[in-house]
């Protein structure tokens, strides 16, 4: 039987395991997990527009969370905003979670400041900026507990959409490939206008010169390369990804930062990646700053789908200006839009999502002031 | 249609609400939600039964919920036991949950140690020596998550049981049961061979004597009863089951404890009532030291079901002991049976479970050595 993709889903990349893909999570209610962490290379100046200003980004995963259980946050005023003001694309989240009335299950993989919200802990700590070498404390911890976590959310859900909110994130990306003996210099994403790529690589190529662990340990061993210049995200996300796979499809929504976690999945169980798919939006996958598919391709024939939104009709300023490219991404923005759109067979679309995010964001405007 | 009750599970109390309730669940998969805390009062000598000694106690709802996850312990070698030796009740619930093929989840309501393994934080502390009247800082904040947690499960299961693990938990109930007005002296429960009512029931009064908070209100706020006399695992239990109740089926496994837990939860929402029943064992059941329908009957219209268990003709002495009233429940073990009955829609028996106890004991004892 012949299967027609929803126009406001796009195969980027492995067009047919794509296809395959949505057929086989399609008209399934996915269970949304966001997992979140905060780290130093975060707050070096010019790396992260997650958040108004450097100190800032600390609050950035605990307001997402908030904002994805209450539809407002708690921790913050308003919701977090990039310096210029851009509201985070949890907005998005939200708006398609609670379209497709999705649960929704916070994973901490270590922060600073916790939600006020219930959450899984896995007892990891925040990270580190990687400029030290030593980013990740025991990220092998985190990584088995979150996959006892992720058999655990297997048993209760049909498909699951895991998605991330941590500053400085496409850095610690850069550093993970890097280490992993990936050529990823240039082609991970950026939240700010102008991907710094140049300081990116920088502070990478610093982070592996102090780490104590060879070249070869941090090829051979993702957990190596994590706890060098990784963030407490990538072992819990990946942990949560490898628990769930064994048994049900699993969405890595996300940009660049999920090729780091699938290239972390394929080190530590490679079948893994015959059971995910990455879900990210237009905005990643048509970036001219960098290169998701790129990335994808050097770890293995994983399809990238893409969540076609549209918000140059948007009736608000500070949601168009997503279409110039700043953003882009975050908080599992564009996979749970995808499960919005596969859940419910089609019913919710880019343009019926984009209603409820107008609505939502113009509620949440209004509670700000 | 008439429906015939299995033979192992015994309607105690309120009978033909039980036999709706037992219909109502019946052939649902269960998933298993394990509330731990820590308090100081278990650590009064004379009080808990839970741990070889008093200061060992802060490690056995660590234990129970690692026993639960992974079928043996982490943090301690063997598995929890009484200073005589008796193994944790928790043996009977990971036997269940392994017939039956439940998912489970751990909460954390406040602990000193933590279980080496995924777990929901709320956030809550430790509890203090009931003696200060000040038992448990904040419970309403943990109440109020644990009521968004229990939400988050209910949509993703179809009945919940939830059982705890905390030493000296029959003590905060007599706690918070007298703080509310309830009669409850004599009336609960005791892992001790002798249940030693009178030393419960000084450590209450003096408790309630010491508490700023006033008679008055303390009988009509739960959570002021919770602060002066309770301990951590009750906001948690309490929140989850008022959550999860507004959308499902909600067993509350366990001895007179989830009594306490009951008045707290009709002091919070009366209507959740409608949808619990208490689940514990037969040893509870009937125990002439401690009466939880007396107990039960003074908060409302709650059926109570005991799981018909009989070790008598366990192959192991330290199993056969429970029969002479040591122990008799925790970690949910009733109802985690009659789940396993009703789940399996009589499939799983409590002949069939005890094997399956003796398999798991034998395997822990030897592990042990």
């Amino acid at each position: 039987m012949d299967f027609d993709i929803p126009k406001d889903i796009i195969l980027c990349h492995e067009q047919e395991k794509g296809r395959a893909f949505v057929k086989k999570i399609w008209g399934k209610r996915a269970t949304f997990v966001c997992t979140i962490g905060n780290t130093e290379t975060g707050k070096i100046p010019g790396i992260s527009a997650a958040g108004a200003n450097p100190a800032i980004t600390d609050y950035t995963p605990a307001a997402d969370v908030e904002l994805l259980y209450y539809g407002w946050c708690k921790c913050i005023n308003g919701v977090p905003v990039t310096p210029n003001g851009i509201p985070t694309p949890g907005v998005i989240t939200m708006s398609a979670i609670k379209m497709a009335n999705m649960p929704v299950f916070a994973v901490n993989g270590g922060v600073n400041v916790r939600p006020n919200a219930p959450y899984f802990e896995l007892d990891g700590k925040a990270g580190r900026d990687i400029r030290t070498g030593k980013a990740v404390d025991d990220p092998l911890k985190v990584f088995e507990r979150a996959v006892v976590l992720g058999e655990q959310l297997s048993s209760v859900s049909k498909f699951l959409v895991i998605g991330e909110s941590i500053a400085g994130g496409t850095t610690t990306a850069l550093g993970v490939l890097t280490a992993m003996g990936y050529q990823a210099h240039g082609r991970v994403s950026s939240s700010l206008p102008a991907n710094p790529h140049d300081l990116k690589s920088k502070v990478v190529q610093e982070g592996i010169a102090s780490s104590k662990a060879t070249v070869e340990e941090m090829r051979r061993d993702p957990m190596a390369a994590v706890a060098a210049v990784g963030d407490p995200m990538m072992p819990a996300a990946a942990g949560v990804i490898v628990g769930a796979s064994r048994r049900i499809p699993v969405l890595m929504a996300g940009g660049t930062q999920m090729a780091a976690v699938l290239a972390v999945v394929k080190g530590m169980e490679p079948s893994a990646l015959e059971k995910v798919a990455i879900g990210t939006t237009r905005w990643i996958a048509t970036d001219k700053c960098s290169s998701i598919s790129d990335l994808v391709r050097q770890i293995g024939d994983v399809p990238i789908l893409a969540a076609n939104l549209d918000f140059s009709k948007s009736r608000f300023e500070g949601l168009r200006i997503y279409e110039t490219g700043i953003v882009k991404e975050g908080v599992g923005a564009g996979g749970s839009a995808i499960a919005a759109f596969t859940s419910s067979k089609g019913a919710i679309d880019a343009k019926s999502l984009l209603r409820e995010i107008d609505s939502n964001y113009e509620r949440l405007m209004s509670r700000k002031s």
